[in-house]
Parts: structure tokens; C-alpha cells; sequence
């Protein structure tokens, strides 16, 4: 009797711990879901835009000897907005990017808690888990990755053609294909290297 | 209306990264009050069972001169069940302890994502409540130190009578009293100088 009595509380203190344990790794799990849910989707909704723009650039400049001023003039405003969209959405995925890493590190640690709380089955299921969603972030960053490396590929080229064509026409001042190289517009890939 | 499609898988998304947030807050704040309703309680009764051998010293001491040697081994096993007894509590709550410093680690984890997701009452709430027990801690390791003081306190004065005692008479080989100094069951707090 003695034994029983004495064992009683701790038990019943650990058993508490062990259940609150369960929450944390069930509560940080859905907020793991929720942040790759939404860091996935932004990520695609990211890609997608910079392959609007890539295709957007590429019409733009097949047409450029076939159209009058009004319709470059259209076409270059259509581009702007795309090249808009696409640097709201890239805001947008890394602010959804930061989430994600907090919620890594929170799933993590009740990983550990559950662990230490003797709630191994959570503290699994948690580490699991958060492997799952890791691969599929990656995923969907190697996707934004390739487009910007396409897009990067594409201005470049545009670049290159627009330098040796105003070397034969003067710039007429304004013009929308002689004001792409001051364009504040440009997104970060334009200019990086990777 | 364009607006509105717009932003609105952006809303649902962040609605849903907010309402994950405040699961999290919610069940981390279940995970801190169960650790440190279990460090409290089990300092205290820690606390209580350094008081326990402390007076069962006194009494063994104050009773040295008229007991026999059978009453002295009797008194003297109660006080190493005591010692043992206090051995096993101080594991339990340091056990206790590192659970509580988890929980107090992952709530702040939990407020900060919760801040960053836009749940700012459920990050107050959960900033208060880690103050909170973190004070309730405090207290109760401030008394389990005061124990431990008054335990060294009382053990060195023991070991001074002791010593003085047994240069009148030579130890007589395995007696409760001699024994004292070579005896594996001596609490830590007895070799501190805190």
C-alpha cells in the first residue's frame, strides 16, 4: 500500500505532462500544415507569375518589329503589371517562408518535449512530419528557382538585344524599350547572377 | 471584384496560420502550467523532506547520550531512509525542472509565432503566463534552497561534535556514529559550501 500511495502523484504528474505534451506536438502540428499549405501555394502562385513574365517578354519581343507605338505601349504595361505582380508574390512567399521556419523550429522542439514526456508516439509522428513537409517545400523551391533562372536567361538576352539594337536607332527618348534599362520595375532576378 | 479574388486566398490562408497560432499558444500554456504544477510540488515536497532529516538529526543528536545501541541503530536507519527519501526527491524535481525549462522555452517559441502570425492577445497571454510561473518557481527554489542552507548548517555542526567525540573515544568499527563520514547516502547539499 505504502508503494502505491507514494508512486500515485508522480504518476498522475507525469501522466499530465504526457497529455499536455500530445497538445503541443498536435497543436504545432497543424500550424506546420498551415504554414507549408500556404508557403507551397504562394511559392507556386510565385513561379507561375515569373513564367507569365518570361512568356510576356518573349511575345513582346517577337512583335516588337510588327507593332505601332500604342501597341508596344499596351504590351509594355502589360509586362510592368506582370513584373509588379510577380515581386507582391515574392514578398508574399517569403513572408510565408518566415513562418514556415518558425513553425520547423516549434515542431521540432515538441518533438523534443513530447520525447522527454514520454509521448514517443507524438514525438514521431512530429519528426515525420516535419520531413514530409520539408521535401515538399523543397520542391516547390527548386520550381521558383528554375523559373527565375529562366527569367534571368530570357532578360539577358533581351538586354543584349535591346544594347545592339539602340546602337543603330538612337534612343527616342521614353520610348518603353530604351527605358527597360532604367526601370525600377526590374525584379532582383533581372540583376542577379545565379 | 478582381480585388476581392485577389486577396482573398491570401486572408484564408493567413486566418488559418493565425487560428494554428493560437492552438499553439494555447496548448504550450497547457504544457507550462502541468510541468511547473509538477516542479512546485515536487520542490516542495523536497523542501519538506530536508526539513524532515534536519529534525530527525536533532533529535539523534540531542538523544545521543541516553539511548542504547540498539536505539541508535534504530534512529540512525530512520535517518538514512530520509536521506534516501530526500535523494530520490531532489532527482524527481531536478527531472521536473528540465520539463519546466522546455515548457518555458517552447512557450516563448509559441509567443513569438503567435505575435508574428497576427495573434497578438494569444502572445500576451502566453508572455504573462511564462512570468508567471517563473516567479511561482522562484519561490519554491528559494525555499528548497533555504532547506538545503539549514541542512549543511546543522550536518557540519554534527560532524564538528563528531570529531570532537570520537578523540575522547576511538571509534569502535562499523558504529552508526563513526560511520557518518565514509556513509555513500550523504545529500549533496551536505559537501557544498553554499
Amino acid at each position: 500500500i505504502p508503494v502505491g500511495q507514494r508512486s500515485e502523484p508522480t504518476l498522475s504528474s507525469e501522466c499530465l505532462i504526457k497529455r499536455a505534451a500530445y497538445l503541443v506536438a498536435d497543436s504545432s502540428s497543424t500550424f506546420l500544415s498551415q504554414t507549408t499549405y500556404a508557403l507551397v501555394e504562394s511559392l507556386t502562385e510565385y513561379t507561375t507569375a515569373v513564367y507569365t513574365l518570361i512568356s510576356l517578354q518573349k511575345k513582346y519581343t517577337s512583335l516588337l518589329d510588327k507593332m505601332n507605338s500604342n501597341e508596344e505601349s499596351a504590351i509594355w504595361q502589360v509586362i510592368n503589371g506582370a513584373r509588379v505582380q510577380m515581386k507582391q508574390l515574392k514578398e508574399q512567399y517569403l513572408k510565408y517562408e518566415s513562418s514556415w521556419k518558425r513553425a520547423v523550429s516549434l515542431s521540432e522542439m515538441a518533438a523534443e518535449a513530447a520525447y522527454q514526456s514520454g509521448a514517443d508516439q507524438a514525438s514521431v509522428t512530429v519528426r515525420n512530419h516535419i520531413q514530409i513537409v520539408q521535401s515538399q517545400v523543397q520542391e516547390a523551391q527548386d520550381q521558383a528557382h528554375m523559373a527565375e533562372v529562366q527569367l534571368t536567361a530570357s532578360q539577358a538576352e533581351e538586354i543584349k538585344r535591346t544594347i545592339t539594337e539602340d546602337k543603330g536607332n538612337p534612343p527616342s527618348g521614353g520610348s518603353p524599350r530604351s527605358s527597360l534599362s532604367e526601370e525600377e520595375e526590374i525584379p532582383e532576378a533581372y540583376l542577379r547572377e545565379d
